[in-house]
């Protein structure tokens, strides 16, 4: 093994060096880059028998859009650590990590590239029968068993310490929490909204709980959160959910991983029909059901002090989650629709008419649930909302 | 200057040593340690011409009521640092650091011995004029300061990473808000109070709230808060106040140190009797409007972003830090009555049947306040709900 002292970017070639070099794969090996660049390089090795691996590299930079800034490597090492620390718990929902290297910002994973990202097949129609119900759990046990439920007071802060990660956490700030809410730059959105998008703007209740929703974000620690759990960061396939890409990880609100993976599929129920509406209907409760359900039966099996048996104490702070998420979900729907990273789901429609209206009606959404998400009391009522946007 | 490379306590000779080496004072020095030798020596040393430093040692172990245990040094580092931050703000209210020595455990302070701790000086029957101006004041400028609407979010966590403190935090998780409200070996509290304190272990809404204030204790990280805030911690005289043994400063709510000052002053009102009740009363209230006044112009001032002017953002969250005071005053007046650490407030009562009144006066008035939190919409409520006590 080698160890490098400097960061420098990898190849294909350099990337089968640091395989062999590190006897992480034997044999003739080919490697193919397959991310997108934006963000990091992922490499796709293989070998002659047909093992394979993934090197992921962080660069330096983040390009969105065209443009490019700098961000700090360390995000490599957030998503490694969290990766692992998440796979304590729920090593059937995320990638095993076979090897860190924080100079060079790499995360050697196992090759997940026979599965396919969540929403490019959901937008193509398909629906995964254990999807929803893999969320369910694997959001209720990453979140439980770094809470102070779970963690010794020691532990949790010193997790909190490890995994502070002001700089992808201000990308969260600003894009989910500030920039849709006043004409800021960064904001990207169809003209034809732009009296809907401007009285967003002017709706001052709305930007009263938003602002509570960013304070809320910048000052709640509660668990080790993903902290960008979309359909974008999850591998499917009929059997089997990986979730990916924690780059944006902290010790945040529990809300935040499941408004926004619900927020999520509410992009697919806003453009499906019928039957296929209502799986994805399904499939929402079901996250909600399964994280709840699994949740309380973590907290009464985990959580030691006499306060875990406190009649109302679990139901109350279920509550308060089920709110948080609603308002995280809210904030989301807002976001991919007028602010700078938009979502497929969406943006592909290709007849403009339709997707305005969906547009429309993901803002609607969105800005009703934040402002009235302390009186929408079960997940039913939320989709019972969705059901009377029009 | 010579710098230590390992922890040794000081003495009377060492102190005037380590004080001529580091040029701290000049001349003839006599030393005295005018500390109770329970978590740190207080030295105080004084030269020919009359001036005059403190050294102050941070212990590597506490001791209460007789038990000894294991207590890190790192206090003194997070106690000279919140006093150098605190001083940004409000330099007339807190001591000026000159030095400071983390091997050593040690922070060189102006010599405040010519005050009198406020605690002392209250039982005594006095009345300090500007106390609770002075109060307000340093609890609104340290508070606010140091939150995400002043800093910079990179500052804030840089902050809230070099204040983590967990051991000391440990302290007050378990003597506030755990051990007093089961039948812990750390509580302490006169047996004719027992039927009272065990209804409060029966009592399953004040266990509700409770639980909900130690998790929002643990989780919420609004500002660099003192920790520690008792009239025990504040040097006063007819014109000064000085706020002194931040080692319990970390990111915590904001609520839990004007809750706690609030609590304090709350133990002299309910000993007090006719007009010296009646400035205590008007003590209490004007800290809490000097803070929100104060908080209020310095949201408006300094807070940048477009939701400072978003109509009721501010009402708000005032509102949300007055319910999180009640609720932490409210935890204040119980454990100071029943845990681990009282108060001479109380227990220098000699009259046993007056001082058991107070007693029980104060656990009726904290088990209120607390359930009560939020139906109690101003400080003057507050007052009303003591009057009412009986």
């Amino acid at each position: 093994m080698t160890t490098a002292t400097q960061y420098k970017e990898l190849t294909n070639t350099t990337a089968i060096a640091y395989a062999k070099d590190n006897s992480l794969l034997n044999g003739n090996i080919t490697c193919e880059e397959i991310g997108d660049g934006n963000l990091n390089y992922v490499f796709r090795l293989v070998n002659d028998i047909g093992d394979s691996i993934i090197i992921k590299q962080a660069l330096p930079y983040a390009k969105v859009v065209g443009e490019s800034w700098p961000l700090t490597l360390q995000r490599a090492t957030i998503e490694a650590e969290t990766l692992k620390k998440h796979g304590e718990f729920v090593p059937a929902y995320v990638p095993r990590v076979l090897h860190t290297d924080a100079v060079l910002a790499i995360t050697v994973m196992e090759d997940l590239s026979h599965l396919t990202i969540a929403r490019d097949g959901l937008i193509a129609g398909h629906h995964y029968a254990h999807l929803a119900q893999h969320i369910g759990e694997y959001l209720a046990a990453t979140l439980f068993f770094t809470s102070d439920f779970a963690l010794h007071p020691f532990e949790k802060k010193r997790l909190q310490v490890a995994f502070s990660n002001p700089e992808l956490c201000k990308i969260t700030e600003d894009l989910i929490f500030t920039d849709p809410y006043y004409d800021a730059p960064t904001n990207d959105f169809e003209e034809n909204l732009r009296s809907t998008v401007e009285a967003l703007w002017q709706d001052n209740d709305l930007q009263r709980e938003v602002a509570k929703l960013k304070r809320h974000f910048l000052t709640q620690a509660e668990a080790l959160v993903h902290g960008d759990l979309h359909t974008g960061s999850i591998f499917v396939d009929a059997q089997t959910t990986k979730v990916i890409d924690p780059e944006f990880a902290f010790y945040g609100p529990i809300g935040f991983d499941v408004g926004q993976i619900i927020a999520n599929f509410t992009f697919q129920w806003l453009t499906r029909q019928g039957e296929d509406r209502q799986k994805t209907a399904a499939d929402i409760a079901t996250v909600w059901h399964v994280f709840e359900t699994t949740y309380r039966q973590l907290f009464t099996e985990h959580y030691e002090e006499h306060y875990a048996k406190v009649a109302g104490y679990l139901d109350d702070h279920i509550a308060d989650i089920f709110v948080d998420t609603l308002g995280y979900a809210g904030a989301e729907l807002i976001r991919r629709t007028i602010g700078l990273a938009h979502v497929k789901d969406l943006d592909s429609i290709e007849n403009n008419a339709l997707r305005l209206q969906k547009k429309q009606q993901t803002l609607q959404a969105g800005s009703f649930i934040i402002k009235n998400r302390r009186n929408i009391s079960s997940i039913e009522g939320y989709l019972a909302h969705l059901e009377d946007i029009r």
